[in-house]
């Protein structure tokens, strides 16, 4: 037991709710060391949250405690859930946002609704479970408490659907499924999808010839196209913000020819 | 001794005053586990840094040593303060910024004026206390130095006036005290002005009916009020931006018409 | 060795990249204590990121290890480094941005170049060498790794011009190197350069007539000038903002009028 404790949410960074949720978990575990993975989910966004969590959490070590709050439902009857799966654990709201751990974590996914008052604040507020509910649960698990104290077992949690590229002969339909900070635009084509660096991708009436491996490898001000480091097909301007530049944005569409095998 | 220590400043996250203010205090005691509240008070803010440090506070464990830097007059005459009170220690300086620990400290609050510079950093610059006096004070603090190492006990430390409601026979007319990332407006309204949830908000031209429990008890898109996490009445939008909606910002009136009991 | 590895990057806080080099790092030294220096560096900004990391690092104690990633040129040809000099460690791409250290860390200053596969993760992408190399070269370094196993010593290090004021008989001619989150102008005019605080500065059309000692010295709202807390000559206005009133910004110039000794 490492004590480490991840903290996803889309509560900012201007506020003090994460500084609440920090306090509620130290309260119960003071050893416990959190580790924010961003606070910046985009507000109530529950795909985006997903895909955020699950570009950071791979790396952590085996034993971390993982807190994802996106959460409109708050305070409804939508229900809270804590798992453990592939040497990980996971805390969180049932509406979907945990859904790469239901497809990830592996044979040895248990999962469990928390109802147990016993490990929540004394006084569970109807608008910040975050603070009352996530943050004690993930402290009293990063000190070893074993998930079965929380509630009884469930086995249908919430999955949003992920956006899955079109397959068709010759060609991939993928999506702009993100946009991060630089502006690279990043899609749901795998490299199983596109096995072939010649590929030509056409991104509104912009056809980039080739898959490079970096950024650096085109020239600057150019677009390209790699697989960036969550593995997914990435549109990119080397030293220039491809969102802006080629003016598309998250769920436009981007066209990948490929040699038939 | 837990070493927690607190952050809250008005420095913002771009710049590296954060970073030489956790160094600081690092180099005293390279133990202490500091947590950041917030960085992102409005610049030069006291009543909103005294209001983010109030509502994050209270959940830290006993032992905890904060530290609240909104500070324009940094460099000048006014005081530095540390204090005991309620379990934790406080440093800041002497502008009102602390004011919820002197209303809420309780009777053991002990107050001292910081001014033994052999708990300061070598050299004092007179802009930016954060990092030469008040993160090495605090992390003095979270190795156990006694408070009054530190300087003179005072008795009269600054205050600032909280906004308070004002209370008619059957009516409450609060004020939005803050509003938060998601657009919420939080007010100075407080569940004891209204004990019944069947009283009704007028905020500008809009009614809202009722009190609800939590933001997704009403429709999508629809304004609701409620008690937040901090115990204030809130002005929201489930799913949306009361603020930008409603076009209501800080200091706006909300008026409370509750039923004479 | 106390574990603390500081970060520098211009990744930001909303993606989910910082919380990938956190996790990379925990795996190696589940004991490394993580500490921002900031991620807001603005992108690929070499010389601001050089700014930031110098006005911060000199306050962590010795042994602390620095990580600073600006990295247009990732996964290219250009070198990674690993130094040690004046009781730190440094970890970073080869593109100047450790200017700062080369500079100052002093007579004991040893660097090497990072090449030896087993200290990086097993599969290194061409886009993010924070999480696959600089983060585990650091873990390793925090756990006291000698520097020697990780690659061959060198002494070319890439350096980026720093802007030097110019100076001529009575007049110092400086340039706005930095514009904080305060709107403060930091210039690269050092009180070396200005021994009498009677000097008088121009900036644009606005003249000011003497040097403050601190921000609240001069009437609310009065430009002025003062030696700020990285130690450079700065151009403020008590309780605004300098770089949106006076119109300036960073590469703008400053004249210093100084008495002729």
């Amino acid at each position: 037991m490492e004590n480490i404790v991840t903290l996803t949410t889309d509560f900012g960074l201007t506020d003090a709710y994460v500084g609440a949720m920090r306090g509620a978990a130290l309260t119960i575990n003071p050893n416990a060391r959190l580790i924010d993975i961003t606070h910046e989910v985009p507000r109530h966004d529950i795909v985006a949250g997903a895909f955020l969590f699950s570009a950071a959490w791979p790396y952590f070590p085996a034993g971390t405690v993982h807190v994802v709050v996106v959460d409109p439902g708050v305070g409804t009857s939508r229900r809270a859930l804590a798992a453990r799966g592939g040497g990980h654990f996971y805390v969180g709201p049932d509406n979907g946002v945990l859904t790469p751990v239901w497809e990830r974590a592996g044979e040895d996914l248990h999962i469990v609704r928390i109802d147990n008052p016993v490990y929540m604040r004394s006084q569970v507020s109807h608008t910040f479970h975050g603070r009352d509910v996530f943050a004690p649960v993930a402290a009293y698990l990063s000190m070893g408490m074993p998930l079965s104290k929380l509630g009884p077992e469930i086995h249908d949690p919430i999955r949003v659907d992920w956006p899955q590229p079109e397959r068709r002969p010759g060609t991939v339909i993928g999506e702009v499924i993100y946009v991060d900070h630089f502006g690279n635009l990043i899609t749901n084509v795998t490299e199983r999808d596109v096995p072939d660096r010649t590929a030509a991708i056409l991104c509104r009436d912009r056809l980039i010839s080739h898959i490079s491996r970096a950024y650096a490898d085109e020239p600057h001000g150019e677009a390209l196209a790699l697989f960036g480091s969550a593995g997914f097909l990435e549109i990119s301007i080397n030293g220039g913000n491809a969102a802006n530049v080629l003016n598309l944005n998250r769920g436009d569409q981007v066209m990948i020819r490929v040699r038939q095998g």
